[in-house]
């Protein structure tokens, strides 16, 4: 890995350039556990950023996840066929807590999207491997971030449909895409509770053949569901839709909709407001995961904690009185005045 | 107030003895907003705590909370004067995020529980007010050890069920009663999503006269869907009954299956590895809030973030770096070597 390190600017200029074996390189930095690769991606987030800040940026960060079986990743490979047919360069990246446990990455497996894989404009990342969910998350808000400096101007964030991941995915993208099965309800379709609530286009996928019948049931369905729910802040009202990605058919109207939910927020000043929103959550949660690190690791800190957590256990001291002792010391052993 | 402070030899002798006007004072210490108080309330619960550790104590620690007009209050007092007839000494506390700013603290009307807020064996207290859930959660949390410690066995948490408050109490407390009413389901009952996951027992209150049958009709719904659930960690099997609380129908059966539950999760072991897991939770979370306050409030991290956090805003550094440059300048300029 260390001889094929580049400079800052070697990397800088690569990413701007458009070259994708060079944005590659930087993205395994930005996944790298090393602190020296860190620090080297850092500096060129903050070069590139520092010369057209991310706002600036005219991109569209979309999250799509869905139930077991109902074709979302031929859903993505169709949608991000089109766009690319339509001139736009398109990302698909991923958020798969599990592919470091499993090692089964989804996207890892890139012919899973044959035709995309290949496009020209088109660019597949599959989900960082990780011990936390929030350290994934993160790398792959970094990852977006290189992705839309080297010019890709739709970024599609992929999960799994776990719930976790879900949450993550919307707090880093502008707008949330849910793949559902026709017919069946959501318990059926294997969908944690809540994520209904987090999506703002709905998409009966399978729309085709056989099935068309009971996809149209199952938009009947979703529509009613959605219409019990709080309004969107953004103005928005959620939509569902049907596609067949194996027969190409809806995929336009996906487009045309997430353009629609681009207007409506951006009139109403939400998609704005989000962005700000969600840099401003990274900040803070960056900030209080590093402080927890710093204080956790600290090797006297630690000593200190392995000696009161057990009284604390054993209900000797209360948990509240531990923390402030323990706290106490930090303050008056480690901090300077 | 401060003519009103005792001493800790005080405070705890009057704890121990039972006396209820010094157990309300302590109380009034751990609400309090005043660095010393707290300071003072501390010392008082670690006296207590090391001469009679917290966990050797056979008490009962019950989180109660309903959809809105189930009839909560009143099953509490129905549960509570009829405990304090088996001799058992009862406290009522409460978790109100909304008190402070609605100042209509559930509990906050004692006359609401009529007989038992009369009774010798019982002590009602209502919700302190805080500004975040989780201050007023672990006021809470301290004033359930005082409680205990002043000789009270069974301690009833009670919960507005607006959902997040439902979370903390049952991070407090051995188990968790949903009362609901005769009838209607879950989305028209108002319960929130993940509440009925939550509960260990389920009462449909309201089981008298005309309501009878709906109850059971209830009863037979929510035991339905409880099957659909995963498996209880600690080998219990959550129960649905019915009861009037105007009718004193049921009470004894709510109670008899407490006994069961404390007797079934004793022998599996999940009582005692609830509590401790518990009491590890608290240390981390009061360690984790700690030490945000200390830096956030230090007033030249406070000046960093505020002049980097416009920046971040505007998408000029990403969050990522921002935090790392933060991190980093509080790690040479404030912490030792």
């Amino acid at each position: 890995m260390r001889r094929q390190l580049l400079s800052v600017e070697e990397y800088v200029a690569g990413i701007r350039g458009g070259d994708r074996v060079v944005l590659g390189k930087a993205i395994t930095l930005i996944e790298s556990s090393r602190e020296e690769h860190h620090v080297l991606a850092e500096q060129v987030l903050t070069q590139l950023s520092a010369d057209v800040p991310d706002n600036s940026r005219s991109t569209i960060r979309i999250a799509i996840t869905g139930a077991p079986g109902a074709g979302k990743s031929t859903l993505i490979e169709a949608l991000g066929m089109w766009l690319v047919e339509q001139g736009k360069k398109v990302a698909v990246l991923a958020i798969d807590p599990t592919s470091a446990v499993t090692q089964g990455s989804i996207l890892g497996d890139k012919t899973r999207m044959e035709k995309l894989s290949v496009a020209d404009r088109a660019f597949i990342r599959p989900s960082p491997a990780g011990n936390t969910l929030g350290g994934v998350a993160q790398k792959t808000r970094e990852t977006i971030l290189v992705t839309e400096a080297a010019g890709f101007e739709v970024v599609l964030v992929e999960t799994v449909g776990v719930g976790q991941s879900e949450t993550e995915a919307r707090r880093m993208c502008d707008l949330f895409i849910l793949v559902l099965l026709p017919g069946a309800g959501d318990e059926l379709q294997g969908i944690k509770r809540g994520i209904v609530e987090m999506a703002d286009i709905l998409v009966v996928n399978k729309a085709d053949g056989d099935r068309i019948q009971p996809a149209a049931m199952a938009k009947a369905h979703y529509r009613n569901a959605i219409h019990l729910l709080p309004p969107h802040p953004g103005g928005w009202t959620p939509l569902v839709l049907t596609a067949s990605a194996s027969e190409q058919t809806g995929i336009d109207t996906i487009w045309k909709t997430v353009a629609e939910y681009q207007k409506i927020t951006t009139q109403s000043g939400y998609w704005e407001q989000n962005r700000r929103e969600q840099s401003r959550f990274w900040l803070h949660e960056t900030l209080s995961a590093g402080l927890r690190k710093m204080f956790y690791e600290h090797p006297l800190i630690n000593a200190e904690i392995q000696s009161l957590e057990p009284e604390v256990l054993a209900g000797r001291i209360s948990p509240f009185s531990a923390a402030r002792r323990i706290l106490e010391q930090f303050k008056s052993t480690f901090l300077k005045k």
